[in-house]
């Protein structure tokens, strides 16, 4: 692993790191913020996940989350949404191949030999930075934005032992019932849509929620809303009494401005999480 | 004038407006954020200049002045570096030509039929958004990065009954100095040395001074300290007994993440002087 650049910000550190990623089959570089208490010992950890066409930089550079996280103690953790490279395939479009994981491993081909954005968040990319770091790997949390959202809480669905909180910004909501999701499910994981369901957090939700509190917040005013379905989710939090919220905010979009807006109170709230 | 787009961010609008500029010969894009007090009535204005290779963009996504500007009941005004389009002049060079206005009136060619970054900021855009925005003309405080810290402080003091405070980010303090200020002052301004003077901060501040408080913070690990020449203004503000504080912030370099991280101070001092 090769530290590509270290800049310090509100007190602590913004690193960006990469390293070659067994499971991706190329190069990965991810952003790591250590705030100053990590000076001290092992901090929490918030994995945020990004969205369509993100790279590990535009959470980094535009969410403003290392403000707060310095306030709480927190690391922050922002992978890339995809394998990349001239070896990786592609797609033209801005929602298939590069900069769009979806955050599955990859079954078909020519996806299958480097998109496997599931295990790499779940599995490799924890195993290389919690014995390099100073973070706690007893108090973890996630979240992300959009495609990010669909990550965060499918992950933390299926592994809740392992997260305190999750919370999303506009996350794809439903993807096997979207635009955004079905074209994607199908070229990486294949007709068979039971393949999908793990990787739909309504489904998810509906089918086994997650012990810890949920906090979604959803732009009134997004331009998305037909695709992402946040209705979906809401109407399955709500089925199934899972402890915390979904929040509408009038006349928020689905940019970083949103995610910006908000992202003091998704700090807060897993740094509450985490205490409990 | 156009709106090219309106953004909720932190309960107010970022705007993004674009307009002819006679000044400048072209078409120039500003941004600019309207805090929720905006809605009740006029707000006290701070203008940031940006730095090399910025446009109106770089602050308004980066800098996090946003959120403290909502709390603090400011708007922010982020004008363009320089001006730009096909039949605008540019140079090869980053330091020089489209994105490097420098804050100056060009007066040779082929700098001059575009270049009048000075009038634009001074003079057209002020008489552009006081009437049509809810700002209050006599509640101004300005700053900036690098070149725009340069741009601030000079303009500052050449028009000390405007602003009641200036803060600047790593500024460019002694241009006539540094070949960040000699190569386009002598492209923009001539040869002759007495038209760069009231365009260097650190000469201006042992002129005149600011009647107001001064803010400058410089990261101590910045890798154009040789270019930016801090010292230079920080003896300057010394010897004149200088209202405000020069601040070294050890470890931090010239980015946006250091920026950020004390953009909440100035927004803290901007908002102090205003109520003096």
């Amino acid at each position: 692993m090769r530290i590509v650049s270290e800049q310090r910000a509100f007190g602590g550190v913004q690193s960006v790191c990469a390293h070659p990623s067994e499971t991706c089959g190329c190069d990965m570089t991810f952003g790591l913020y250590l705030p100053p208490q990590a000076r001290d010992g092992k901090v929490p950890v918030l994995w945020f996940l990004a969205g369509l066409t993100c790279t590990h930089e535009n959470a980094m550079l535009k969410a403003g989350a290392q403000a707060h996280a310095a306030e709480q103690g927190f690391a922050l953790i922002f992978p890339d949404t995809s394998p990349r490279g001239a070896g990786v395939p592609d797609d033209p479009a801005f929602d298939l191949g590069q900069g769009a994981g979806f955050y599955v491993n990859a079954t078909e081909a020519p996806w299958d030999a480097h998109f496997a954005m599931w295990d790499y968040v779940t599995e490799e990319l924890p195993a290389l930075v919690f014995p390099r770091f100073p973070l706690d790997p007893d108090l973890q949390a996630i979240s992300g934005h959009s495609m990010g959202g669909h990550g965060a809480l499918t992950i933390a669905m299926a592994f809740p032992e392992r997260f305190a909180a999750v919370s999303a910004f506009a996350p794809i909501a439903n993807p096997v019932r979207s635009a955004w999701g079905q074209k994607q499910f199908r070229a990486y994981l294949g007709e068979d849509t039971t393949a999908w369901e793990p990787h739909d957090a309504t489904l998810m939700m509906e089918d086994v929620g997650f012990p810890g509190p949920v906090l979604i917040d959803q732009g009134g005013a997004d331009p998305y809303l037909d695709l992402l379905m946040p209705e979906a989710l809401a109407a399955a939090m709500a089925a199934r009494r899972q402890p915390g919220a979904f929040r509408v905010q009038a006349g928020y979009d689905h940019s970083y401005f949103f995610v910006a807006s908000f992202i003091a109170d998704h700090l807060d709230f897993h740094a509450r999480a985490m205490a409990d």
